[in-house]
């Protein structure tokens, strides 16, 4: 009984990691689709997600058979409830890589992402996009030192978006308040994205070591 | 031992229902550091999360004693576990409400929000207001009828989204890229608390009627 729930339970990191690296695509197509301005990848982005959702559902309904068939306590009681936070903090990662692909569909046929910001954005990309990619790698080895790592990525995108402020308030800033309006959301899109992935690795924290670091979240 | 436990539960969601005034105290103030430009306010709205997060801690802790000593199957369980992710959204609206409050603090001498877009912004408050409102009337009557109502005046939202987003790119906005770059971000976390307020209000409808409402989450 107790070896079919350990076993129930690395299927479910398995399958959480599975969905991580479903939204690391998501976070690099819908940034190529941003940067190409190309509707069909956006699309494509747009339409995976409804996998995302559904592989979310599947590993809900195993940690609910799980919490109501095994009744878990302590330890293994917290990993199945870090596991439902989690599914839902990788769903919601989907969801704004939606949005980033939706802002590039709705500049079709031109490139949202004027020339003047493209380095910061392009780098606010890959730093959310990488997050990710070591969030699924800390998903599946339970890796606490790569995990406190990850919280160290994410002063690099606050510093990012600090960035992007400054070069869309600045006074050569001529690409109007539409380009505007649209990087400051993706730079909150991206910033979103990041805060999921060190909330992700901080759960992966607690479950291995049984303490909370400090919440980062704002 | 099984009155003990629905008396933890009905605790479980006064205790939500207190945190949901909370965040509607916290929206309506944040609102009216945003208008006024009073940075007193605004700095209130910020300390005042910290209580926020701490009762929210409670909450988990409850629940994961019930949880652990109760172990509730079923219905009882997947209420508990729809208290967990009720009291996570209405962190993240307390979150949102500190966002708000922080552009309208960075923004002192001067008030964020020009008189042209006013009416706009300041119809998104009153129906985000309106809305943590109405979830904690629902969190404590377990109605599901006001639940199910809730889901419309999310409609009004997107509707106010779309009619802020035309005022900033007509050819009339003469405020500038950093009053748009300010009231699209304002726009962005309204409607993300309306949007929790809607998800709270689902979870609602989901612990009474053992059903899922379609999710609206985007």
């Amino acid at each position: 009984m107790r070896d079919a729930y350990t076993e129930q339970l690395d299927s479910v990191f398995d399958d959480l990691a599975g969905i991580c690296r479903r939204v690391e695509t998501a976070v690099e197509s819908a940034t190529t689709a941003l940067m190409t301005g190309d509707p069909t990848i956006a699309q494509e982005v747009i339409s995976a997600d409804a996998e995302i959702d559904r592989m979310r559902e599947e590993v809900e309904e195993t940690c609910f058979s799980l919490l109501s068939l095994q009744q878990p306590v302590a330890g293994d009681l917290r990993t199945v409830v870090a596991a439902l936070r989690m599914v839902s903090e990788l769903e919601r990662m989907g969801d704004l890589s939606v949005h980033v692909a939706k802002i590039a569909r709705l500049r079709v046929p031109d490139v949202a992402v004027p020339e003047q910001v493209r380095p910061t954005v392009a780098r606010m990309a890959q730093v959310a996009r990488t997050m990710v990619g070591q969030v699924s790698t800390v998903i599946t080895s339970r890796d606490v030192e790569a995990a406190i790592a990850l919280g160290k990525a994410d002063e690099e995108m606050d510093q990012l978006r600090r960035t992007s402020f400054s070069e869309l308030l600045g006074d050569d800033w001529h690409h109007g308040v539409e380009a505007a309006v649209d990087i400051a959301l993706l730079g909150r899109y991206y910033e979103r994205i990041a805060d999921h992935a060190v909330s992700i690795a901080n759960r992966v924290i607690f479950v291995v070591t049984g303490h909370n670091p400090s919440t980062v979240d704002a």
